[in-house]
């Protein structure tokens, strides 16, 4: 039997000055990869390099989590931008986490957008192709975080990156492989027991079980974990022992 | 006789938005490095790509403008940000602006601090320290330009930096070598042909006449041109003229 | 004959910063009423206070001029807001103008929409009800500036509002009575004279003529003026002695 | 015996888009006044409204709290602005909050600046005038909150205004009347009985014994609860159970 690897993925660093989120110490116990939030949806220079230090020590792969310019709405508004803007709003901030990487003796490893920028991309073409521009040519080495299936993962191969298809735990998945939307009922799935099983399945089959009820085709190299939340700490550690204890290596990819 | 180098500097990409300032295209015509703001008391992404492009297709050397965060106030108003704040913000603009030049198969130059970062450098010990520190992780073998004897320039020395000591063609100076303060009278030169003459001997003798009439000795390795106001851009043309007629050669160090 | 009435509205105060927009000087010698930006796609609070005081010492009526948090994008970009959103960052917005108002002893006359807020308010019913609901509950008096037809108008009428219908001198229309999109050909017009006689139709007859050829109904109360741009300030001054030859009295409304 | 009456306010909307902060629903239980956060160092619209709404329904007199533009450093970091800057954001800031005010069918009740911008006010003239100055403009009727015996109430009377002179609780005091400096042990008194005795001298005896020993006069018409930390509710509860066992009324002025 070949060995399974599989990514866990956590967006990091979403403080902002004086305000407090997430629980990112604790959860970096868990995550193989930390999605660093770089200053425009979240995080400030202080709290990048401080998360950045954080996942050095613990021995997570750092990566950058680009947003839309908009700390009040958090980047969760999509916006009107162009393809240039969105080159240009990616380069800035994975450059400046970059930075942090770089007087820490250290290099990116990974870009995952954020929010509706991390939506938009999954289905616009233009959107995903300026992202994928962007991130090849600030470091051809960084490897595309994406929605499994989505334009994003398809712009990063074109542009030649290594691409890693993110699913979701706690997400229900619709017959086309989308994600249900967040709006709908039956979106989120609340029991542990039934995210993790979704989670192995998609780990060791390739196969997700949509909200219709028939198997749908996926690709899980890397799972988010969602670190708000007051479940966020103990599902992160139940999903890490649930897979080890199948036999599947978390590593970053 | 010895060949005589200096570099002429400017700040460019201090658009913001539709909002439209200097003739960064006309002025890079004369200059031999340019400082591009980084987006904290200036410049936006799409600005910082854009000038950055123009200053490569002119040869010039490109380096980065870090300011105070400090939009409304042009960075101008001095912030009473402890050092590693500015450690912090420094790397992060460095290190944003650093990405735009990867992205173009270059690299950076040189950083000059920005009008209130910049003064408070020039005499505060730890600003200067954290300066000189944040700009030699992100790159140690960028040139760190300061003014002229101040303690942004030792603080580089400290950190094995390279160092540009600065000087002014349009600003009066004291018996101790600082500049006249702005607010006093006979703080500027308007007379170009004053301002020329006190170049010329800055980069030909070492020595500047203060506003008391003795000899200063300063060390002219970068000469600062504004790129605002109706006669940057044919004072400009003047000093380069000038300093070329006088065999001098005009080189980023 | 009746007599006729019509207001020459123009966007204002939209300098930020260190950065300078418009001839609002020279323009409020043209105008009868002011669209003061409120700090959220333009203006600071010294550019209110001054824009304010100018307008006021010029008799011209003076208005807020709200928009989207987004100076990057000069509040164009449309953004997935909600509609509660929207009446929160009107109230904050015409709040804070009010607060230079009452400072100088006046009153606000009016409230218009900026950029994408302006345009979204133009057909999404939601966003336009929030608009008005927000106007009505911190100024009943305020009246309500919206594209002529459209959903604004409507919304303001509903919450009790008086409401003045805009026209453009400049935009070309469509067979239904709305702009013809700017990206499309055809969308400006550039001739003066073909501008004027446009305006004076729609002031003296009620009616503009289509792209299509065929004549449509218009309200047209007040007309939007461009501040920016070389032709800006002479072309308002035509308008304004165009009207005026015709009886036509330019008042607020 | 006359009655004594005193107020208890705190510094309350200081949450940021997705960032929570402060315990404003419980704390309202327990003070007389509430000073909110109008969006320059926290607070965005929707923070407003939603505290304004909370206040007004416990019956809590509220306040507007204007802080420099500074979101990353929370206000705290002092920045050198002139008079006017300070005059015009004090404006802007007092006139968006009395928006949602205007909104709700209230009316604000006072004005209290925020940290360091009312560090600065208690010792720099120019600038408390300009508060002094734009409170008076943009509501006469405000009463203007400010350090016992500092040049911001003597400027709040010397522009007509009704002061409010403000003690703290857990702070220790010098022999000039002044609070000691954060940075200096001692500075703060963490033994909530201490606390509690210091202000129930201060209310009833008008005297604070200083750091080192000696009784100071001191004016207590409100006092400052710390709305932040995991004792600010318990405290906030204990202050306003032993000020009433004393008689005392509690009361915004």
């Amino acid at each position: 039997m070949n060995q399974l690897y599989v990514d866990l993925n956590c967006d990091m660093g979403e403080s902002f000055g004086a305000w407090h989120m997430g629980n990112d110490s604790e959860l970096l116990q868990h995550v193989s990869s930390a999605n660093i939030a770089c200053g425009y949806h979240a995080g400030d220079p202080a709290t990048m390099k401080k998360t950045l230090r954080l996942a050095l020590e613990r021995g997570v792969a750092v990566g950058a989590h680009p947003g839309l310019p908009d700390l009040t709405g958090f980047g969760r508004r999509e916006m009107a931008v162009s393809a240039e803007e969105v080159y240009d709003m990616v380069v800035y901030q994975v450059g400046a986490l970059a930075g942090f990487a770089k007087a820490e003796g250290a290099v990116l490893h990974h870009v995952k957008p954020h929010g509706a920028l991390y939506n938009m991309a999954a289905t616009n073409q233009q959107l995903a192709a300026a992202i994928a521009e962007a991130v090849s040519k600030v470091g051809s080495e960084l490897i595309l975080y994406g929605l499994a299936g989505s334009e994003l993962i398809r712009a990063g191969e074109k542009y030649g990156l290594r691409t890693a298809s993110e699913v979701f735990a706690d997400r229900t998945y619709q017959q086309d492989g989308t994600l249900t939307a967040r709006l709908q009922p039956d979106a989120l799935i609340s029991d542990h027991e039934v995210a993790v099983q979704q989670v192995l399945r998609m780990v060791k089959e390739g196969k997700v079980v949509s909200l219709q009820g028939a198997e749908v085709a996926i690709k899980a190299e890397t799972i988010c974990i969602h670190g708000d939340g007051p479940q966020a700490l103990p599902f992160a550690q139940l999903i890490r022992e649930r897979l080890t204890a199948e036999g599947i290596t978390l590593t970053a990819p």
